[in-house]
């Protein structure tokens, strides 16, 4: 198999900074003020890697994209959110992302702390008014949204967040590294993946297949996030790089060193490909960002 | 008519404590410190205005509270988050709750942050998985989840936190109170009630009405609120009372006077109950709670 994967990347990119653009009308009347906010954030450069994953989850198992399009852009909306808190004083006090001063810095911290629970609710709201693929139940949906939540929520991202900052500074065992990885960033990864599948038709084999590929690619994500911290230079990066050692943060980096990291997260991503060796070609775009996640300069 | 609506919402208080408890596991593993920190603000004290306006609908429909009861609590888990992120040192910076400390006063700003988020988050879950009443459609419970998102997202309660702070301080016209009041604490009180005759099965012309009687609560609630902010004192309140003034918050009272704030108030009501006219005896509790909500001393 082969295929242009950047060129897949850059067309379901424009897809999805479509449909984004047409969530929020324009900034007027009384909230335009919360939309400049997350627009600014929702437009800052992001990668759209958890859309595309969705998308490409989909059309794994015999979807097309307009089938989890909405879906696709909460799941932006929730990383989006996620960003803005994150970056809060009260938090990682960051004032770069992506290349530009953070939503705090631009707005103010208030308005930064509602556009993040703005994006939050709204990611629901998109969900749950989304049409369905012609022959869909109305129960797959909230079975993707329930998905999505609780990937997102206290068992998920926003649990993974307080380990993060709980063993901040501290020496702690591989096994909590990888415990704190998988909340943070893999579980609305592989929930990325897993409601793509589902809302896009899949069967209960397929879609368990793309749960445990979904699993693996998200803390791969995360391993190579960590690397590139470490590797990577600010301006490429578009956030300030080395932060991390700086921090004390827990990476696997940090606790295992670079090259068995890199060993690691390669290992992971020929697990998550395996998982859908029982896939047709429809299924390739799926296993080339599994290499993607990993190869990415940024 | 006549009932004991003090008797009615005890009773429903019970239910509802006893729903919320049984949400979260018993605090321990790696979701300790984040479980804790939601309980925290959970328990701490709450009218479950919101909860048992829903059931109530749900009764005037023809439901049973058993039918709502995820959505109930999925409501309270929205409200209590709310509150955490408005006590927030960068929003309203209060350090009393219900007579209790803040969330950030005993767990820190990044944990009350985050125990909001996850409250919020939550609620989703909690929704997106509730059982249905039987012969009722998935179809409704998404309406539903849409309902209560785009309440208390950038459109209602988010939106209105924005303006409330964008206009602190300024004199502002009546209908600006107006539009603000709707939206910070009018949207989610009336998507209470409306998604609660929703889930309890409620007819289209059942769903308006309540959905007009719920609009009409929602701004009572908030102007009590803010008489109460005046006329009650700290203990009873179990917040600081008089803060509204100093700080210059845009409140009726300060707006048109104490005793028109009053007399709009008493007016609502009367037109929220004259909403349900058409209704059978199960629709007292509604009526009688819309009462309540004016007449309560906290």
């Amino acid at each position: 198999m082969t295929m242009d994967i950047k060129a897949y990347l850059r067309e379901k990119r424009i897809i999805v900074d479509k449909a984004l653009k047409d969530i929020f009308p324009e900034p007027e009347g009384y909230t335009a003020e919360i939309v400049a906010a997350m627009d600014y954030s929702l437009f800052a450069g992001g990668k759209r890697v958890r859309p595309i994953l969705c998308m490409a989850a989909a059309e794994a198992v015999g979807g097309v994209e307009n089938d989890v399009l909405p879906l696709a852009c909460a799941l932006e909306l929730i990383h989006t959110y996620s960003l803005i808190h994150d970056d809060l004083p009260v938090m990682d006090d960051d004032e770069l992302r992506r290349g530009k001063p953070t939503s705090h810095k631009v707005f103010g911290e208030a308005l930064a702390l509602l556009a993040g629970d703005g994006l939050l609710t709204e990611s629901f709201r998109l969900m749950a008014r989304m049409d369905l693929k012609p022959g869909l139940e109305p129960s797959s949906l909230l079975r993707a949204i329930a998905l999505v939540a609780e990937a997102a929520g206290y068992q998920g991202m926003v649990g993974g967040q307080v380990l993060d900052i709980q063993w901040e500074g501290q020496n702690i065992d591989t096994s909590l590294v990888g415990l704190i990885h998988r909340h943070k960033t893999g579980a609305l990864i592989a929930a990325s993946a897993t409601a793509g599948a589902v809302m896009g038709g899949g069967n209960e084999e397929e879609i368990q297949k793309i749960e445990e590929y979904g699993g693996k690619v998200g803390l791969a994500f995360q391993i190579a996030d960590d690397i590139l911290d470490i590797e990577g230079d600010t301006k490429t990066l578009g956030k300030t790089a080395g932060v991390d050692e700086k921090r004390k943060k827990n990476t696997y980096p940090a606790a295992i060193g670079i090259e068995p990291s890199k060993s690691m997260a390669r290992q992971l991503i020929e697990e998550a490909v395996n998982a859908l060796a029982s896939f047709r070609a429809e299924a390739n775009p799926l296993k080339y960002l599994a290499g993607y996640i990993i190869e990415r300069k940024r």
